[in-house]
């Protein structure tokens, strides 16, 4: 099979067209409940069956995961906030998978979403809604705001990505506040991926990329599906992180750092070599702390 | 007196023809300050005179609480926040209050309102303006969106026990943040009540009940305004946590749970009867420990 | 020169028609910038390289004090959130002032700022686009509720200090939580001022005040600029506090207070004086704990 380029917008063309609702949802729903429930367990092990004795805030934390994206967004644009909520069947949805992932008889369907297969597969299909919803944020923002580049970024990114960002106030909602952990001060690749996606759909959008819709879709599909998949089996694997040190050394002064680091190790030699030529282990020492 | 339900209907349509301003809602925003008063009392006592040094801190905390509801919907809506505000009347009597209750001559007013048959009253009052704003939620919601059932029973529900989940926001705006402690995690009776209640009122009002208006209101008013008055006189009087308890058991896995404990119970008891009689105690704690 | 009212509105028309952008935007972005800044070197001087490790933190931390005001005005009034990045030419602005104050090649930028003339200089534009932002807030408020006073005042003076309000987010943002310091707690000078100039401007708006608009302007920008130049000078030069001690004195319970104190203290030595005169001593150490 050749891989053209006309393979991959047929590709991307059934990826577009495919629904979300149900089977989409479903793996997102369940994978953010899941995380809620991963959560309690890292931060909230003293409370012992928080689920059981809070079922309210758990639920609600879990809704707020589960349609973070929209909310933030609607928040943004100053849209009702409960507007996703209008067609019952998503929310008695999430509701159906908050319920099974906390409560199902012998946690069943948690041991079962634990199994690497099974989250693998729902991994794979959440990355897809994800893609999907990025691009529904970017013609939403295109819809509302044609010429504002930044704001249509910004809404596909946000749709993608929105529920890293409300963690903070879903966490508040179970009583707890974890100080130096956000997703601004330590974006994900979920982040920072949303964000490139949301750039490059808007330039398409705006037929400044020679490239199709459904290539470009099917590309980005691709490589959140790959990440994902192999940040399952390798921890933190995130191919951002090389050119992000890239750009930090030449836009935050990484370079300047290093060359001022360098210099002033220079001179520090320098100056001892001047005076004593024994104590050149303390201007290791001292090196090493200017690192 | 027969009290069939034409009666009810009678007094519930007399109850819905009340004006709101300017009496009930004086008791209203006068109970939202005490809040104010007697959380600052209890979490910042460390801060001597602190609504003297902090008034503006103060004042807006008792303004949030006081307007809780409204603002909650508006924000959820998508509708401006400070709607409310729109016509003076009600934040000057706010206001009125809150400085009666924070800086009367002598701390009369408070002293006043400490007094049980005065602070009953108050709350009578306030059960019934709460009983009207869920009513008034349900049709705000049902006004915007017809056809939503979730939208319009949160609308009623936050209407009513708005102040409730804005303590969070409350609490910061005086500096203290509180974790475990927030409405969602502990709800309380006006929490739980307020989702009934609007989930009734909406149910009424698509003609899914066979109750009229006025008696549906009636009920709703009758029940906040007696659960109030006997949790003054017993301290968390709550009708609701024996039905939490029951679905608590049915829906979160109670039964199983007691299965569970009771067939691990049997099977430690086995266990040891075979191997040594002797130290029934430690079976006797290790299942207190389960529990 | 004569200082007449005449050459007062001249001066004040010269100020209305100044254009903000770019010089004055660009001293308000570089001030709130440096605010960030010194904020992460005052709280967060644990974490050495903040700003190089968590840009995107320090960015949103940034962004959203360079454009509270409005951020907090849209959220107030219902509108979209982003509505001032709609053009890209202030967010492009406040970027590059940000990258300056952070990034500056060997901090040549920060040092410049840092220098008492380049920072009275750029206060002082800070301080004219404030008094405009105050003008425009009240003229936003009127164009959408013009009969409502209070709503048209808060417009005004957030719009002017909405910074100050939107700290505690901005540190969150960055994983800070402090708890009592904010706003409205300690409120800074820029605060009450801006409260009292949107009130001016309300007046004055609605043809309340014998004053002319540009007057009115130029008396504002003039306080505002007096006062922040001396606040460089001085530590804590705020005029409004003998006022506040004024009427804090007459409206919240101050005299009270001093007579409830005065009359114990005199009830107290009343009482010694009858019993033993010998241990005066005692009495003066009462009262000094009572004050």
């Amino acid at each position: 099979m050749k891989l053209d380029v006309q393979t991959l917008e047929e590709y991307g063309s059934v990826l577009l067209k495919l629904k979300m609702y149900p089977y989409f949802d479903i793996a997102h729903y369940i994978l953010m409940c899941l995380a809620v429930r991963e959560d309690i367990q890292t931060y909230q092990s003293t409370i012992p069956n928080f689920h059981k004795r809070h079922p309210l805030a758990c639920y609600l934390s879990s809704m707020i995961l589960c349609f973070g994206g929209g909310i933030l967004v609607h928040f943004l644009l100053g849209e009702p906030i409960l507007e996703d909520f209008k067609h019952h069947q998503n929310l008695v949805l999430a509701t159906a998978c908050w319920y099974l992932v906390f409560f199902s008889p012998f946690d069943t369907i948690y041991k079962l979403i634990k199994l690497k297969p099974v989250k693998i597969t729902l991994s794979v299909l959440k990355e897809l809604q994800r893609s999907r919803k990025i691009y529904d944020g970017v013609n939403h923002g295109f819809h509302l705001y044609p010429n504002s580049f930044i704001i249509i970024v910004v809404c596909g990114a946000i749709k993608g990505a929105g529920s890293g960002f409300l963690t903070i106030i879903e966490r508040f909602n179970r009583g707890i506040y974890l100080p130096n952990t956000n997703e601004t001060l330590h974006p994900s690749f979920a982040t920072k991926g949303c964000l490139l996606a949301a750039i490059a759909f808007t330039l398409e959008r705006k037929d400044l990329l020679n490239v199709s819709k459904a290539a470009m879709f099917f590309g980005v599909a691709t490589i959140f599906v790959y990440v994902k998949v192999m940040s399952i089996f390798f921890k933190s694997f995130d191919p951002i992180v090389p050119f992000e040190n890239l750009s930090s050394a030449v836009f935050f002064g990484g370079i300047m750092d290093a060359l001022r680091k360098a210099s002033r190790n220079q001179s520090a030699v320098n100056q001892k070599t001047k005076e004593n030529k024994n104590d050149q282990a303390s201007v290791d020492v001292d090196s090493k702390k200017i690192n």
